[in-house]
């Protein structure tokens, strides 16, 4: 396929290259050239505007957030304008539900597709193809995008055809994350403090009840103190705002959703924004007066 | 193995039948000696004294909380008294850390073994000897309570020889548990007043980075509105309780145990104490002005 | 003085109003224009666009968000095109700093003056020139402007030539009524349950400690079970919101802030948005199971 | 009158000093003799058991805790045993209600009356007798007392005859003044970060909506940095337990209250147990990772 990849952050070029590997024709935008760069020696084409990404039958977005969204689509040179009738836009980040309501409008009046296809997965996932990737849209135009997710991840689910279902089910799914590993810092802070060994009971625990990806991996990297993103403290208080804006908007109180915003917060005060969600950790053991070592420190003893 | 057990609720009674079951020599006692009874048929003996279950080389306690717990060992033809030298006590029940380093001492002195071997599992596990036992004691003690162990779960976890390991990892691992069946029932409730269908939203969670039977057995209780217990609301206020006692203890703030404890609080002033954990979906939907209407009303419209 | 006023919401007509009385000449516009002709009666002029209430000195805002007062400002036949230089702009309502922050801005490179001036007090303390004024803008400003504070409310604070200081005052008062308002609420939910009397109990602790209106009133109008507004939960939400939002922009976590902004939105869930603050105490109550009767409910027993 | 004073700490002191100025027969006891012995010069009989301070009409308890004033009453040489019939126990100390109940239980039983008399105050206001008294029992009881709360506080408020009332109103009372404390420190810490001066934004709030002796003495000390007991930490976190552990028996949740609990145990586990309850506004800013310099560090730089 003819393809746009537009943002080239971790996330994006990890997509591009796959894309590339897999012999799809793609360009490549990015407001900063030289990560578009890099990737011309792979086989990209480099796009000067936006709108030279949107030549082919589809184009991907990979964005910060809203508002560098609607300054590619709506700008001057964006998709809007550039993305041709029956062009399928593919919206890969998480967005504010707002956003995505306004893209699904806009497109389908512009004669022009758009699917919702953020994604779960660290950035070693998304190099290694094995994102999760949570689809919603027209059925026929995910039908013909099915060959791109196949290389970009493992596992594509569909979730319906209304655009904002997917998104939900990523901010769903990242507060479900957020607040799983708060209450893992709480456990892991208590056993620290207390006589019994941290890792035997997470052990036990995530080989059992909680033998799940999200435990496994957050569990051990708390007991690693490993505080390398992955998944950044800022980005997950990002979708947890988002999350508590679509459940205000729907008069839904979440009271854990509040709580772990403000755990969240208080991580980024003490300077964790660029740190895993794992620090969340950190968090709980500074409360709890515990001198936590990160791996660098112990290492440096 | 010549064992008693005492304690006959929905799991001391599932107990005592798969030890009976497997050829092991059973002495059971109640307070109320009807339950007894019914074991009688199935080749048990019925103590009419707590002591008279304390003949054998171990005695299982399967109580409802510290004070029947305290009742029994301590009391009058209480297991303090009775159990031989070198005789082992299986506390199988939830108890305080307290209690549970009050009878590690105490047995000690006494030269009596004392194991704490709580379970997780609802009482449909305990029937089908699918408990998952965590263990903490005496290893040699252990080793010869094993073949006890091996017919009532499928698996067993030793987690230290302080006894008060193992009822700490029960504490976290149903921590963890209430807290993520609160996250899960927020996100069922925002679900519900979106567009966005429920089922399908946590099929794609839970088949994925949330694929633990903890997250896959509480989505399927709440989605089919099926609150029989299971494991109640009152009992996971007791747990609560006791996990954030234990924190205290030792300064460790817990802000989620807090925040689902008050939760746990609402359910049973709303008269859920005897509904199942998932019940607290329905106490996020009244929160949320959503009427659910259970499995039988739903059945008789 | 020769002054507009845009907005006439039950604050800005009973505003409106006392400047009536005091001899000042006012220019009064509202979208709906029935609610000016109530007051042309007293002695206002009616303005059929905004612009129309920019001739005098200077013309009040008091309209009901940011949306309304960016459209009033910025929007065609608005403030920013109609206000004369030395005019000055003066914002009543309760905004997001953030735009405070860009209407300081623009007036001033406009040459206009511009100050914030937010008010604490319900309806009838506005009617009875009662109110409290916060203050905060150019010093000689708000000099000439105290001729009108001085006929609309019983007390100015000048809290500061930064704008930004008067909202801010009135977001973190807003807040503090809030956290005492569910305070209180959960203190009389308490002491219904229990054996001892909410009145008696509370009477003492507001004649002492807690010797303040903010109190007093409260917890008079949950005893009396009076929810008629005063100030709506809507409002209380959407302050607390604004709060919440200040703080996250300087990463302050304020976790009774964020509590409480969910137990609001349990109160709007429950369809009390248009009731007063002190219908927390009805959420409070059937959060434990007590049936509250409001007054209208008692009478028609 | 003829008086015992039981446990001799700052408040019991303060306390039998004022009787003995009156004019009051004062014998006291106190686990620790040294103390005691300090109040001989000023006129004192000195107890050496517990009994010797019962023989008058009325004997004052004012001990730390529940464990204090059980072994107190019910141990050897206890005011259970030594109290003539018809001889008045005043218990002043904040206390579980368990124990009130069962203290009021005994008495009556035991023909003798039982007055519960917790005191709100400083240890300045009990040193000044400008404590505020909080009183119930038995009525006629409460009059023959009355010349001893004359000289002890300046306010005395009965609030009912059944003896648990008074406790209430003092776990309520210092409920909502931990919450109020707790919330002042989130808005201080706000304004600390942004633009605005705390100091004046305070005073404007303390002056008026919240002109009560808790917000203007919580919010001067704070602005201070002044953190010197006054009420301690570790204090706040008892009664605020006690209030949880009330509120559960009766299945009403405090949301609020169990958050201030958290915010104590971090305080507690960042070492300031023994600071003032203003140290709350050290958490809070500490949180938002700023940097507050107590009194004695600002005068050591």
């Amino acid at each position: 396929m003819n393809v746009g990849v537009i943002g080239l952050g971790v996330m994006g070029r990890a997509m591009a290259r796959n894309l590339l590997k897999a012999g799809h024709t793609v360009t490549v935008y990015n407001r900063t050239r030289s990560r578009s760069q890099e990737l011309q020696s792979e086989g990209a084409t480099i796009a000067d505007i936006p709108a030279e990404a949107c030549k082919g039958e589809a184009v991907i977005t990979c964005l910060a957030d809203d508002k560098a969204v609607e300054a590619i689509v709506f700008g001057e040179n964006g998709i809007a304008e550039a993305l041709a009738a029956g062009g399928i836009h593919i919206s890969m980040s998480t967005l504010g539900l707002a956003l995505i309501e306004r893209l699904a409008i806009f497109h389908t009046e512009a004669k022009q597709q758009f699917i919702s296809a953020p994604v779960f997965g660290r950035p070693e996932a998304a190099a290694a193809a094995k994102l999760l990737i949570v689809v919603a849209g027209d059925a026929e135009a995910i039908t013909r995008c099915q060959p791109l997710f196949d290389v970009l991840g493992q596992r594509t689910i569909i979730v319906g055809t209304d655009p904002v279902a997917a998104p939900m089910v990523k901010l769903i799914g990242n507060f479900l994350l957020v607040s799983a590993v708060e209450s893992l810092s709480e456990a892991i802070t208590l056993l620290r403090k207390s006589a019994v060994d941290p890792k035997l009971c997470l052990d036990a625990l995530t080989s059992t009840l909680f033998a799940a990806p999200a435990y496994k991996n957050y569990a051990e990297l708390m007991l690693q103190q490993q505080y390398e993103p992955g998944f950044r403290l800022a980005l997950g208080l990002k979708d947890v705002g988002l999350a508590l804006e679509a459940a205000a908007s729907f008069d839904v109180p979440m009271p854990v959703a509040s709580l772990v915003r403000e755990r969240l917060l208080v991580g980024i005060a003490r300077g964790y924004q660029d740190k895993d969600l794992a620090a969340l950790s950190l968090v709980s053991a500074e409360d709890a007066g515990v001198a936590i070592l990160n791996a660098e420190q112990e290492k440096s003893r």
